[in-house]
């Protein structure tokens, strides 16, 4: 069979890397495939310098929309970021008949719905392994290998800069700005990290796995965004002497409120048993866990990014691309697991009603009665305590910290239990609350 | 569309979690599949049982042939094990034109070749999710999910009795009958171990991921296959304090022996770094761990067995197939990863030939000169040492034990060190050799 043929959007760090794999290892594709995959084209925005990243083998073009027209071209691999260029850039391509692959978590978790509904009226696919968790193949463990499961929830570390940072700060007892800057000097964090730190990329992420593990939309507009900015190292202390990590997650989960099912989508630093496998995800990398009714829990663990892996992911979108370009719609694998007609649209919940487990820190005077101030207030919001921890006062101080682990209950009362602690006279300061999650 | 009907060959543990599953998450399946998959026949030997256990709905026959036979049945699931009826069953079903379903690793690993090729020739598929490590999906990752890649290695803990046993000999410091006995009343071993502690199982299993990762026949008649009967207690616990742990590993690794590409394909016991995410996995879990080279290391942990977990598997085969049943067979993933037209034949390297990294211990008169003696043997053999234990003799005693970890070398290499070691008269008894893999 003769070449598919390709068009990358985009040869800087992701796309070259597809494009040195795909060379690299063309023998071993064909092999896997039964035919050929062929770069012919790319766009960069810098001539010169993608002419020497491809050693002149492929026709280079500054206008991407040159290749998203070219009618030569099979399947468009967008790897430009971003929002409007590169939504507008997917549509003309699936307007166009072409298949697209995108490595773009951003564009499909605020555009998803109407690019698949796209790509479905066309007949054509977008594949987009590339846009969670690197090189780990998790969407399609999500969309192909559980499918005989209820997914009750997942939770991924799915952003490696942040990963980085806080496996940093534990190790070495740092404080954030710190590894920030560290990591950055490393090429860990861009130079603008808002994107990581702050948790908007684990929400990209974190959304488009709701969508494909519950057949729901992406809707990243209704996701709880959290990062790790604000995160003390004394909490990670404390949580380690406790017996728990502190992870960057992103959840999704089903959940019934009043009888009502809903779907809490949300990432956050949280606190997981030190013992369990995915505490000892270290560094940039990613894992997932997910856990289906009738096949228990799953681990997935690997590079969330880089050339190379990210590239991995890619190809593998290629190749399955390729074995069902000519074949009928409905032998494909639906964009979001679910057949389009079989969507539900169940709610996200908001983060007041959401349940889970919380660490509370608190800086309090160490007088008597203040203990039990404190206890009275969770008793009487129905929260149970879990764990406590009371650090004895240093030398000559008068105030100490005191750290409870809840049971689990709902936010909103944790958060109403919160405003009463911080009007105690003996409480100084805010109260500081993370997220606990047992993952069990 | 119309249901696909499905015909259980077996209704046991693994069949019973099918039919289980098909049942509960219907609706889910249906979904995700664009089709109803029905289970509309299963044959047993106990035809009572069997009613019972599918509640009166399907129709239950003694004969499996009569399954196999049936011309309503689309899909064949063979949940029967062992070798000579599963082949013959598959192999008819296959003839009259049925997709198939196994969990079988015996029968892949020494019937594969057959039974891939006749299905091929037919144009039905076979699919064996669940002959692999459970319910996680690692067939798929392989096949699909790193297509992309020329794979280096994998290294898995794909059998969960033995990993039970293990985890168990490390945690209480018992010795391997007691926790056999222990695994035996708790089910986790069955009343005939044989086939999981000698590993037998874990070798049918890693051949047939070896089949897939390189694109080679599966060969298991050449796989090296050692359990962990013979496993001391004290070794486990000079590997802890070394900083290793001892698991049962399947391993399947390219490798170059002269200037000629082989395969080294093997089970045995194997010391791995204790930080290793690998090295904590507990109980009867199983992970298996992959390295390409264009997305490094990944590794795919979950539920090695039971009746859901495999049956997890077994449902996500049928819905791959259920999507692609009318479909060309070039729209079909090949059974083996690679183009049956694409195959090479790498030869399987008989064990001398295998490159590791060894632990060895010996017990030696406390006396000048041993130390020497030992050293130079290892020295005149060009193996080099990466580190030694060496425990002070007991009170008393004039005997002590020396621990040697190597670096990489030729297994017939340290076999003649080894030979010569034993020859030296202050060596008592043999000496203990368990292969060691930095998995990096």
């Amino acid at each position: 069979m003769k070449p598919i043929k390709v068009g990358l959007l985009g040869v800087g760090n992701v796309g070259g890397g597809t494009f040195d794999v795909l060379e690299r290892n063309q023998e071993e594709i064909r092999r896997r495939a039964g035919r050929s995959i062929e770069v012919v084209a790319v766009s960069a925005r810098n001539l010169e310098r993608a002419k020497t990243r491809t050693g002149g083998k492929v026709a280079v073009v500054a206008n991407p929309m040159d290749i998203v027209n070219n009618p030569e071209i099979d399947i468009v691999v967008e790897l430009i970021g971003g929002y409007d260029q590169a939504r507008e850039l997917v549509l003309k391509a699936i307007e166009n008949g072409k298949h697209v692959v995108t490595a773009n978590k951003a564009l499909l978790a605020v555009h998803g719905n109407e690019i698949f509904a796209a790509a479905q009226a066309k007949g054509v696919m977008v594949a987009f392994e590339a846009a969670v968790a690197g090189g780990i193949p998790i969407i399609k463990a999500l969309r192909e290998g559980l499918t005989a499961n209820r997914i009750d929830w997942l939770a991924g570390i799915i952003n490696g800069t942040t990963n980085f940072i806080l496996s940093e700060m534990r190790d070495k007892g740092l404080d954030f700005a710190t590894v920030l800057k560290q990591a950055q000097e490393l090429g860990y964090a861009e130079a603008d990290p808002t994107f990581d730190i702050e948790g908007v990329d684990a929400a990209h992420k974190a959304t488009i796995m709701s969508a494909i593990a519950f057949g729901i939309p992406v809707q990243f507009d209704k996701a709880h965004v959290e990062g790790i900015s604000k995160l003390n190292a004394v909490d990670i202390r404390y949580a380690e002497q406790l017996g728990y990590r502190i992870k960057l997650l992103g959840i999704a989960k089903r959940a019934k409120v009043n009888g009502k099912e809903g779907v809490e989508l949300r990432v956050h630093p949280t606190l997981i048993p030190s013992k369990r496998l995915i505490a000892n995800v270290e560094g940039a990398m990613n894992a997932v866990l997910v856990q289906g009714d009738a096949v228990g829990a799953t681990l997935y663990y690997g590079k969330g990014a880089g050339a190379e892996p990210t590239a991995s992911a890619v190809i593998a979108d290629l190749v399955d691309i390729t074995r069902l370009a000519t074949a009928d719609p409905e032998h494909r694998v639906p964009h979001l697991a679910f057949q389009p007609n079989a969507m539900t649209n169940i709610e996200i919940l908001p983060m007041s009603e959401v349940t889970t487990s919380y660490y509370l820190r608190m800086n309090v005077k160490d007088e008597p009665g203040v203990l039990a101030d404190l206890t009275r207030i969770l008793a009487d919001a129905g929260i149970s305590i879990d764990a406590m921890l009371q650090k004895e006062p240093a030398d000559g101080e008068t105030r100490t910290d005191i750290i409870f682990l809840t049971h689990q209950t709902q936010e909103k009362h944790v958060n109403s239990a919160i405003a009463k602690m911080e009007a105690l006279s003996t409480v100084g300061g805010s109260v500081t609350k993370i997220r606990l999650e047992n993952l069990s």
